[in-house]
């Protein structure tokens, strides 16, 4: 039986510290993130829903200076410094081919041949829910008390080739920096918009 | 200044809320979900980070007896009784030309100029940072203590004419159920990968 929460909300401080409070940042303090706080953020964010649970992202995690450094050679003037100094870097990528991995990871049904010959339904499928999956990472990270700085400039066909080279159905999404955000490395928040701006109750 | 919540974790509790105890529902209790619940839950999304703030988001939602009839109407047949019996559907959809919106929403730089003439680039933009919203809308909604129904088995063109029809630059990108889960309409949990399937530490 699964454990439901209905009308339980997180605490004023949980949703500080995941929504109202947290914030992207430019720098980071000098405390490393291990390996284990990576895998924890994975264990979470997998979690999350994906269509037919495809769960089509790939990430590599950028933690060593080499792959660092070219990974912040493929990217902006701008996000250089930053990827430079983060503890980690993950490459949110997808896999077109998502489908074939769908026998064990939809088991109960044969959803693998609802994708075969729709190339251009897969890559929307594996664009969109990788994009959740980035989100559902960036949530997690925040939930174990770390902090996020993502970021989609760079040459992605660069990154796809230099980080993806032995897979060719693996494509990159984004990119997001995690560690420890350093306060004096971000400016005032950005507006946010009222309800009725861009929502409506029909 | 920013309030930080380093290496503090989430409780057990929270976790399992948002991430591993929630489920994709396919039925609804019979209970509400009023409009202040509706509020609530973009309180905390538009607060999670999209590229240069854009908030490409747009929702509607679907809570009338009439609008849920014509959603139903223009979703595959497994996805008709779901919308139907659910308290409310959000229509997660984009506006293409989000960039107009940027001077506000962006105040410190003129980011709209990065955007004008590329509309293959503002597509893929409003359909990546509006899958993340998407993603932070059902993440808010359980931290509330609601329960989420994804799907994206519907006529996104029929839905945009019937939805978003006096804004033609506003597109569907998926709808997302919102209410209390009957624990009845979920099956076995569908197996999540291990880390060093779909991940790697460079």
């Amino acid at each position: 039986m699964t454990k439901q929460f209905h009308d339980r909300s997180l605490s004023a401080d949980a949703l500080d510290q995941i929504f109202r409070e947290a914030r992207s940042y430019n720098g980071w303090l000098a405390k490393p993130v291990s390996d284990e706080q990576v895998h924890a953020i994975y264990e979470l964010m997998k979690m999350g829903p994906t269509s037919a649970n495809m769960q089509p992202a790939r990430i590599v995690w950028v933690k060593s200076e080499e792959a660092k450094e070219k990974l912040a050679s493929l990217a902006m003037e701008g996000n250089r410094e930053k990827i430079l100094t983060a503890p980690v870097t993950a490459i949110i990528g997808y896999d077109i081919d998502f489908h074939d991995e769908l026998p064990w990871l939809f088991p109960h049904t044969d959803a693998k041949s609802w994708f075969e010959g729709d190339q251009e339904g897969r890559k929307q499928g594996a664009f969109r829910n990788s994009s959740l999956q980035g989100a559902y990472l960036m949530l997690a990270a925040r939930a174990l008390g770390l902090d996020c700085g993502p970021m989609s400039g760079f040459d992605n066909a660069a990154v796809d080739e230099a980080f993806f080279g032995d897979e060719p159905k693996h494509k990159s999404n984004f990119i997001c920096s995690i560690g420890y955000g350093d306060p004096k490395s971000i400016f005032e928040r950005s507006p946010r918009p009222d309800f009725d701006r861009f929502n409506r109750i029909a």
